[in-house]
């Protein structure tokens, strides 16, 4: 990691700024404004000039701060040095998503009338032809061997909750972008404004044609469940919803790279989870196949157990069935105190040092809430983890562009656990030296996922 | 138009395939099989060297035929050349679709760990939250500003009917690409798999917040008219059906640019249109705008009239009321009859000289049907016709990738009349001398219809 990834992930829970300062063309007059934005707390990284208008200079200067106040003061600290005037502050964000961050582009260039009766009438009536004829021709003939629905209703967009489908379509637009940019699918945001999980299936069972699966994404539960379960059962294409299972293929591979750093044994480890929902529950399960029978979850009622009344639902009790096998109650402190293997995926915060001394001798922590983890990883270590973790490190990007990827690449009907099983068995073969995860930006990261995943999809 | 171009719409009727040949290397060794094909009745255009083997020459053949069976002739010509062997005969519209006509891709490149954090968590928050503070935020900050769905429920697919989404996909694709090339807008097919027209309206409706416009695309009349009715009515984003509005607008740009070298006065014209579906009402309504106020439709059971029992339906009556403002009754024939200007929205063969020559001296004939027209634009000027044209000179892409562009650059909730008015004269303004319609290919063009449109959208 290059020394500017190193600052920026120190001011990772913050945000990164560009201010764009005009000043006197003089040698000196850089430093006194750095000096000023170091002075009000925040931190400088890479400066350009930006422009170079006769007697003067234009920089734009990343500014690292822990937010919005922190900026103003840095602002107004640099605003007051003599000869330097503040033009402008960007949000690299807001800049990166205006206009979007993804868009559909013709395949094909349509630079004569006989490109364009080829692209349209009257040639593309011979492809729809074809496709009558035979349905499966649609897979060859057709964008959809390649096309994913990124499928919400805007109830848990990220941690903000549900704040509706508009506002959740940044979210969707990021990873249509990220798709691409890691395993050239093409994906298309599918904004459902609906509450009712019933509507929400019909609709996207009526749309599905034109896809060759579906990533459900920012779902909230339980509807989540049902919706993924249902739209799973009723279409011939593969649903994910990457919460549940992008979380869980990423905790199984973060878990075999701490086990082999650590030389654990998978089916001895005692596991507790904060956070019963979408991504808690499906980490329980797949925690189950991968070997581990005692895994207790919390959520904010406590500890899990069957029998109880408190902030339950259909999915918890069933869930409270298949885990927790003493049935034990208590806090979230007390599901922690002696067990090896700690996974967060709740809010931040929840974790104190004392929680995870009270665990078993150098246990493994995982602490996954977004973007503020249950407890740091520096806290982690310092309280005696052998191997510690955040959301940051621990990115679902590395697994479902590959999963998706090889499930297409398969034609597969179904992402089964199979397929799941081998994305994190080759995400934890890629882990270099010293590190706990692969490298996202090493596109053979991504292509090794998919080949697993299209292997595990062809096995009988 | 070069000569290529002229070769082709010759065959534009036909197919047009690429046959690749393998021949010994010897000087003379492609003229036979060009003779071959020539004499098997069909047609030669380019010629490219695919591959130069050792001792072999492997070339591909542009084949213009009037179908499948005269391709197959030309191939088994082909074949029996001494010499020659026929690899693969290819269909450039099949090649052309594989794989899909277009496709979704990040709008920003992710190549460090801070791109994908500015691009999805936790940057990306801070733009849902923008948007969640003010809705009006997402037309900057995400990519409904410039995104179309292309929205049918596969039951007008070109004049193949009711295929159903998935067969007539690539269409919807292939409108996609042309969005794309002729005014980059991302277009996205949205496969709406139901025959209820109520049920295509809520869906439509819960997905809108995705879309900066909808264009309602092959669905058959008289569900289209309610269709695109309602949710114009209820969203607060344009709702245009190319069927409908699209095909009107190229209708009246034609008639202008017509009536431009005819010297004739538009309030003076009687017109008769054959085919009273979507195309056919859009466009009487259209002419009566313009300023012509003696319409009368014909479809398969005859001139529609005031009273009419037969293939009626309740658009069709309301039709009835605003048109034939003499109520004749009759055939096709007797609309056609004394009448200046007709238009074929129909099928195809529908016209014969006898009915041209009935109509005023020197009339206008559009003859539109797809692929193949109401009467050949040579036969139409046979008979008469002063000016003559057919769906591949008068073609909807002239129109509604500048519509649109207009409408999405200009925020516009509806596309209104005055909009597609503005279009029409646009279209019309740009014809070259000796032409009847503007250049497709010319990027000015569409650049023109959009100024045009989003001018005619601001003005109160």
């Amino acid at each position: 990691m290059g020394s500017l990834e190193a600052l920026q992930d120190r001011f990772a829970r913050g945000t990164a700024f560009v201010m764009r300062v005009r000043l006197e063309d003089k040698p000196d007059a850089l430093g006194p404004v750095l000096a000023a934005v170091v002075k009000a707390g925040a931190r400088t990284g890479e400066i350009q000039l930006a422009e170079h208008p006769a007697g003067a200079m234009v920089y734009d200067i990343q500014v690292f701060t822990t937010g919005d106040e922190q900026m103003a003061a840095a602002r107004q600290a640099a605003a007051a040095v003599k000869g330097a005037e503040v033009l402008t502050v960007l949000d690299p964000a807001m800049e990166t998503h205006r206009g979007g961050a993804c868009e559909t582009r013709s395949r094909t260039p349509i630079s004569s009338n006989t490109d364009l009766r080829i692209v349209y009438t009257p040639g593309v009536a011979r492809v729809c032809k074809a496709i009558q004829a035979d349905p499966a021709n649609a897979w060859e003939f057709t964008n959809i061997c390649n096309r994913v629905a990124i499928a919400t209703n805007g109830t848990a967009i990220l941690g903000l909750g549900d704040i509706g489908v508009l506002a959740g379509l940044p979210v969707m637009e990021g990873k249509a972008a990220i798709f691409w940019e890691f395993a050239r699918i093409s994906a298309e945001p599918v904004l459902i404004d609906t509450h009712d999980p019933e509507e929400f299936i019909t609709i996207m069972e009526k749309l599905a044609a034109g896809f060759g699966a579906i990533q459900i994404e920012d779902v909230a539960a339980p509807a989540c469940f049902h919706i993924t379960r249902e739209l799973d059962r009723r279409l011939p294409i593969p649903v994910f919803h990457d919460d549940q299972h992008g979380t869980a293929t990423i905790v199984l591979a973060g878990l075999l790279s701490a086990l082999k750093k650590t030389g654990k044994n998978i089916e001895r480890m005692r596991c507790a989870i904060s956070g019963a929902g979408a991504a808690g529950t499906a980490i329980a399960d797949m925690l189950h196949i991968a070997g581990i029978d005692d895994v207790v979850l919390a959520d904010r009622a406590g500890i899990l157990y069957r029998g109880r009344k408190e902030n339950m639902n259909a999915e918890k009790v069933a869930l409270a069935q298949r885990t927790n096998k003493d049935n034990i109650r208590g806090t979230l402190a007390d599901a922690m105190a002696g067990r090896d293997l700690f996974i967060g995926v709740s809010q931040p915060n929840l974790v104190s040092q004392a929680m995870v001394a009270s665990m078993t001798k150098a246990p493994i922590v995982f602490a996954l809430a977004n973007p503020v983890s249950e407890i740091t990883v520096a806290e982690a270590y310092q309280a005696g983890a052998a191997v510690a973790a955040d959301g940051r490190m621990m990115n679902n990007a590395l697994a479902y562009p590959g999963i998706f990827r090889g499930a297409l690449d398969s034609a597969a009907e179904s992402i089964t656990v199979d397929m799941m099983l081998a994305a994190a068995a080759a995400l934890a073969g890629l882990v270099p030296q010293g590190q706990l995860m692969p490298k996202m930006m090493d596109p053979a990261t991504h292509q090794a996922v998919a080949r697993a995943v299209a292997n595990a999809a062809q096995k009988p």
